[in-house]
């Protein structure tokens, strides 16, 4: 099978959406914006031996490679459009791009986004993704707008896809009941597009939580120039993350709470005066949102442990190049 | 230095353009599509050992990792605006980082086109662009317009990057004098965005010759549910590969000529009544444009030798999957 072959099985398709005027197999896609719409734009790579092992289930990764771009939607409120897809694959696997489209397909379909382009070549295993999404005008939510006493929510549970990663790495043993739904926030994260897209208007600053909420969190610090105050007690755990942070591998625990990666939750902050908003939309997409501290004046992180006290040393989020 | 220092250090800028709400440094970039404005995107990924040899000079990787996109732009007839650049890269290098970028920045400045994210990881090198541009509603140039009687023409010259890139390998002994040249268009393409701007409304369609003339125009021809034939004679060609085609070396410098990729010169088709107009484009951008050929209502291509004989056996275009 050639390279137009393989384009031709596997990534053409007739565009759906209206405003898609030319999609897959030009030299470029073409769409055309709504009035009053602005476009939000991401792009992420995932590597093999770096974002995911070699042998990774192939339907999981396609699931995966389109779930980390359209996190980033979430994050700014936007809605997940369009994407583009490259791809650098050591051989032309038919049977491998087949279940690597059937995951990617899948979940674009749940969120009508629509492939319109992309670019194939041989190559160490690398996916590429660029999103497109749109937000009503003015309307994207940030990293900067954090102010003194807002409250910071976080969707979910944070930890575990770090947990399952852990234990498929060895370095701790999880009962085997847990460990499928671990794994499962690690491989098939779960965009929280709908409660972006509820937070316009809300929260004053958002991002998704990637690298782990600490790290994450300092980006918010930083683009708002405020600190922050949370509590390892407040965060919303899963019953094995919080069993162990009671036991002998509590800095294990501790690591997949405050810094472990690919949850892809959305970190948030919000004025006092919204706390029942945030409640409501909680209940009306069926999500737990988790107060876990607050935002105020003095800049930096200060976490408290479940005592109250103020950690001296926080578990460092995950670094491409460290 | 850690990712979040590289990107700033690299990566991070102020937006420079209005329609730019948001750059680098957020979950997104947000970008406000002007009224009555389509927008063509496209991406292309380019893999160490594949694309580029290790070693290659950085600065002129920048320019052309840029450039090949700027390309697919200039094939649609839009104006590139924005691009985003992923790149995966064995180690934090810095020095390779700032010449990668001063190529990649001086060719963005050129065409004023404004870095607005991406994504950096470590892996086996890998760059992947992104690149949106605009393009008046309803006036992208696809390949699928083409039409029996139309003209095909290339700019510039075809073969050159090939016949630099051949002798770079050792395949051919070109003299010291031209090969600079020659490895000039291999390394640092100039993208022809004024010329695919101008054929707006006179081009029936277009691409840019990434893979090789023949296996280019064919994807015209089957977009566009046409045949052509074309000259070799016609084909503009420099002083050296014309030369070597007369010699015992004919055999690689006509796949050059005619499978050669990485030209990025636009190849399109238009009535025969816009002749003057293609004439008058050209000299006001200084850039040959040649006719090679005429599309015909039977299918296939037909490519005549010298002496006006068809071509019993074409030269493969490249693929990145054979």
């Amino acid at each position: 099978m050639n390279e137009f072959e393989l384009i031709g099985r596997h990534f053409a398709r007739a565009p759906r959406h209206g405003d898609v005027k030319l999609g897959v197999g030009d030299d470029a896609a073409i769409v055309a914006p709504a009035p009053g719409v602005e476009y939000a734009v991401s792009v992420d790579m995932l590597v093999e031996g770096r974002h995911f092992a070699a042998g990774t289930n192939p339907e999981n990764l396609g699931h995966k490679a389109l779930a980390v771009n359209l996190s980033d939607m979430a994050a700014m409120g936007a809605v997940p459009r369009f994407a583009l897809l490259a791809g650098a694959l050591p051989v032309a696997d038919d049977a491998w791009l087949s279940a690597f489209m059937r995951g990617f397909d899948a979940l674009a379909e749940r969120y009508d986004v629509e492939l319109i382009g992309g670019d194939t070549t041989r190559g160490p295993r690398n996916l590429c993704v660029t999103v497109i999404g749109e937000v009503p005008a003015g309307q994207a939510i940030t990293r900067a707008g954090a102010a003194a006493g807002d409250t910071i929510y976080v969707s979910g549970r944070v930890g575990d896809a770090a947990l399952g990663l852990a234990s498929r790495g060895g370095r701790i043993r999880i009962d085997d009941a847990m460990i499928g739904e671990l794994l499962q926030r690690l491989e098939r994260p779960e965009p929280r597009v709908a409660l972006g897209i509820a937070l316009r208007g809300i929260a004053s600053a958002a991002l998704d939580v990637s690298d782990g909420i600490v790290g994450d969190l300092a980006h918010i610090l930083d683009a708002s120039h405020v600190g922050a105050v949370v509590d390892v007690a407040g965060m919303p755990a899963s019953d094995v993350l919080r069993d162990l942070l009671g036991g002998p591998q509590r800095e294990l625990a501790l690591a997949c709470l405050l810094a472990g990666g690919d949850d892809y939750e959305l970190c948030f902050t919000a004025p006092a005066a919204t706390r029942r908003q945030i409640d409501a939309i909680a209940q009306s997409l069926g999500l737990p949102i988790t107060a876990i501290g607050a935002i105020t004046q003095t800049p930096g992180l200060v976490v408290r442990d479940e005592r109250g006290d103020p950690m001296r040393e926080l578990p460092r989020a995950f670094d491409h190049f460290r």
